[in-house]
């Protein structure tokens, strides 16, 4: 915690920006010397998390365009710091004056008031926008190639719920969700429920409300042993790394809190032998992770998302100089749900802390040769 | 996550020991000097998670005794690590070496051996038995020793669903629920549920299995803006803190995973005036945490809790030397559910996070004058 | 350790950039909200360090141009992470190319290329650059503002050897010698020495060759009890930052080397009661510090500087592909001496280390109001 | 700098104990898997540093007999912390109360009392004795296995100054000078100057004075590239190890502050071919060590002691309660020099660095098979 602006210690990286400053940007500290990365590697999944994309996202209009400017020389990595940086251009900073004193129900602007004494950059939230996860983004990135090119990870995840329509993808394959998951605007492999959503968003938008959601990520391909015990558990790291998207409020693991009214003999998972020859086990209400370890099983969990905060429709709140309660309209351009939007940003969290814990563990070496 | 086996940063606790070796001990870094403590007072939160309490856990049969071994003269901190440390005595490590090879369902053997080669201390579960959470016991203790005498912080967690039997503490007021909570064993201030939860715990006891549940926490008096954007958000911190107690599979913050399903117009929390003329919300969907940071507001979150791995019934695993699947009994001496006993462990917890949280915030001074 | 590009944890800043890359910049974490900082206060301590000033220095030609990205808002640091950046323009990198195969004496090209397996980026020396020192400086502008501001500490380096030729500040006062100190180009506020040293440079640099020296440092108004026992000694942190600096190789607190050959009855620092009522002692042999801690007299230290090891004349090398020995002339723009520019960088790195630690002891509140 | 009692991140320890207390002890996390140590092995280093060995040392009687606590099973470390303590026995408290108001010179006593207002433990000085290095020797043994079982290494200090006497090892061997240093009281491989060095010491005992002195620490077969930049150079990390040994005021690598003296041309360090094939320099003026990075070179460094603090003559002082001068005298058993006990001490804190660093590196397996 020592840092409250980095995150990790061996795939590290420090976060900077503000939604309405100059830029948002992160200093990726720790990743191997050796990896091919280029721009347009990581503009991909920056695109993924873009605003103005679609009607189920806000209209904010900012290309992302990302610039990489140290720690890469001939198109790969040298070992030293990775700078990553896109910059703001479409802010309208004059909507927010009017929060300074009447705070946002749902936003972080009255603690935030508290806090710094004032002296917080409040324009579009500030530090504590969703803006700030493009360098979560930005650097999940890079995570993602590494833990690819060597261990052949693979981190999936998508819309799971949102506005209480559930998902099921039962019938598919892992390559047919990492494929689908892309193919629509709410981020749903199964095309069916993706509509549905997508319907349901549409409909709150409309009425100048918003949705909540749950995002489901897997990860694959994990070596068994990744994991410190005791404090850097995977899912110790996992969740304190998934807990910084802003409007999270919930995370479970394999079967998580249904798992919790099982009995022992139901939820336990049985060791057997794969076709392959190796150890699995039958069933994975684990979620792949046993004492804070990995063990080979795919790693799952599914996290909740809150509706978004920013609503059109009218609000009470209570100025907190005169402390007089008033009626609260919170304009500018919204996303209807922060879901979509944020399924890049749970992969891009996830690789970040594999990437961190392999390093740590020694799965990955300190120079790619 | 630089050093796996110690928490927080500016109140740190380093834990160490093993389930079936001579000690589990922690050592405290950044305890302001001048905090009057005492082993007596430790002794209390750790006689609540002590083991052989009764019928609803394990007949492991430990003293539990703590000893304070620096940072403490005259009754005091000194400013100085301060060292805790229990001593194991009633270990029965025969009991374990069948399950070299064999691992045990639900428990972390599997992954330990192949992480560290088979050096892992395997009696007992060794480093990752529930046993090390003493050490937690003992860490919070002094955490929330602090938080009270500066801040008259108060922490309160309870049993609040048990085998699937939900508690309903409605018309309880704070203090009924701090003193019910330990009236009796099954730590749930609903006596009614309490009872059933009870009936519960000793059926599956009866016939080889065991229950999981969920520990309610809510934690009062917390200053405004207590949270360091962006990773060390209250519920980043909590989050990492709780998933490090064996057995925890999910956490959720206020209306948690309930909150996704509902609008924003529902979930938002409305600031108003308090009757004292304070800033309040009229709800606390939040938890009490926005932007990750304190709203003044009481900080709230439920924890699930897996059924305990080990049952007395048979089961089924693979030797992973032979690669023959096996039948698989555990002896020894097993908790039916290891909630009542997590109980002091997740306020133990929370309080080594929030005194980490507010002594880097400034909100308690290096030294108590 | 864990995070190689970041100093320090409560006051800490992150560097990145390489010579010859696009930028040199830091991200600072930790400043407390409400200090005022602007570009041109920054901008005048970063030109004390620019290359091209002098006959003494390299005369490559930067104009170093300080950009504030993030951080600072209405001219006040909010308490989010603050980005500062300098752009880099006058490289000529197709002068290193040949240094691939044959190390440089004295620089870090052969352990680099091994470490980095040929990743590294050699040109300029890339990551081992003095020039991210400009990194340090920014850093240390702010962290000086912060020290100044609130407590009203004072850091004043100087020239105090250079090429063997020692200076006299015996009859100056600290605002003298503070003041003296830039009014030449070596630094040196003894002004007779200042010209002996230029004069020194002069000649070393038409010979092709190159010059050492110490910097000596005082910092004043430090308050009684900065330094956090046992690993966190000021000597520990001033030293960490210090050997940061490209150049540096030895340093010593108070009467250093010096000391170790006295007796205790000699060395020991005798306390009296100063003119004002306060607690002093008659001499300083400690530096200004006992068990880690300032003891409220000044902190000195000196801290010696190689030759630069860049001069124009042949040397030998081995290719480390072929292993044969070579000859090597190193062409471009070298500092004949680095002490100078040193300065200001001695300054900063003091600066970042006791605004870190006082941050840490409580000394600085976390919001400036 | 976050967790001031612990040191390093890869092999780090934490520190804990006072000198009047019931024990000294350390935790080590991040020790690899699989390493072979025994308490036995453990009190070779720490009897090398024992207290009452001889003539030149305090007279202070203590076993300092090890304990292994944790994190060992079968003799093979397991990847938990391993948790070693010895136990105090002989203290003679009383003797302290008197230093309360009146503070020792050069000791710690001033600067604590005011930092942690009066709550620190004063007795033997607490927290600040040279007492907590044992701790340091109970680390550092464990790195010095692990270090020459993984990778050869060997570091051999020295006493090269006492009392002003130089020592001259310039016909030794490594292995002469491994061996003859600890064949005398003073720990100096060249047996004449040894001689006086002894001598020195017992005149100074009687007078009721005390020496200071210089240790040289040589660390052999380090691989190359070693250290991380830009602030885990090695010269940074091993000075702020070093600082943390009570009574050291200087550091130098290499030729040092001598160094700074010198051009350029006669400074650099030629590489060559040597012997084997392998790449050398002819000289080492650098100390093994080229932007912080290991060159493959022996590393070097001198580190200055002052002379102990404690001597038995009469000092003068000031009651800081009642602000009059008084005179002292410090009763008790002293060290009339601190530097032959510091030698294990200067290796052990050489070793934990450098395995720290090496961890970080990838140069040592986090398991060993």
């Amino acid at each position: 915690m020592s840092l409250p602006n980095t995150l990790g210690s061996n795939f590290a990286f420090t976060c900077f920006g503000e939604s309405h400053g100059k830029c948002v940007g992160v200093v990726i500290d720790g990743c191997p010397a050796g990896l091919e990365i280029s721009e347009n590697e990581i503009q991909q999944l920056l695109d993924l998390r873009k605003p103005g994309q679609s009607i189920v996202t806000t209209q904010r209009s900012e290309q992302d365009k990302v610039e990489i400017l140290s720690g890469v020389f001939k198109n790969k990595t040298t070992g030293a710091p990775i700078c990553l940086i896109i910059w703001n251009s479409d802010q309208r900073s004059s909507d927010y004056d009017r929060f300074i004193d009447t705070p946002r129900p749902g936003h972080a602007d009255y603690p935030a008031l508290v806090k710094y004494s004032k002296n917080n950059d409040y324009r579009g939230g500030g530090r504590f926008s969703g803006r700030i996860t493009a360098g979560f983004v930005m650097a999940g990135s890079v995570a993602l190639k590494l833990l690819f090119h060597n261990l052949g990870i693979k981190i999936v995840a998508y819309t799971d719920e949102l506005g209480g329509i559930k998902s099921d993808v039962s019938g598919l394959t892992i390559e047919q969700v990492e494929k689908l998951r892309y193919s629509n605007e709410v981020r749903c492999p199964d095309l069916d429920s993706a509509e549905k959503m997508k319907a349901a968003i549409v409909r709150e938008r409309g009425s100048g409300d918003s949705l909540g959601g749950v995002v489901k990520c897997s990860i694959y391909n994990v070596p068994v042993g990744i994991g410190e015990p005791i404090f850097s558990s995977i899912e110790s790291e996992l969740s304190k790394a998934i807990f910084s998207i802003p409007a999270v409020k919930g995370i479970e693991f394999g079967s998580g809190f249904a798992g919790s009214t099982r009995k022992g003999s139901e939820n336990n998972d049985v060791y057997s032998k794969s076709e392959q020859g190796g150890v699995v086990t039958r069933s994975n209400n684990s979620g792949g992770i046993l004492g804070g370890l990995s063990t080979g099983m795919p790693i799952t969990f599914r996290v909740a998302f809150k509706p978004a905060s920013s609503i059109a429709s009218l609000q009470r709140t209570l100025n907190v100089t005169t402390m007089q309660e008033n009626d609260l309209i919170v304009p500018g351009r919204h996303d209807p749900t922060v879901v979509p939007r944020a399924v890049p940003v749970v992969d891009s969290m996830a690789a970040c802390v594999i990437a961190d814990l392999a390093l740590k563990g020694g799965f990955i070496p300190r120079v790619l040769r």
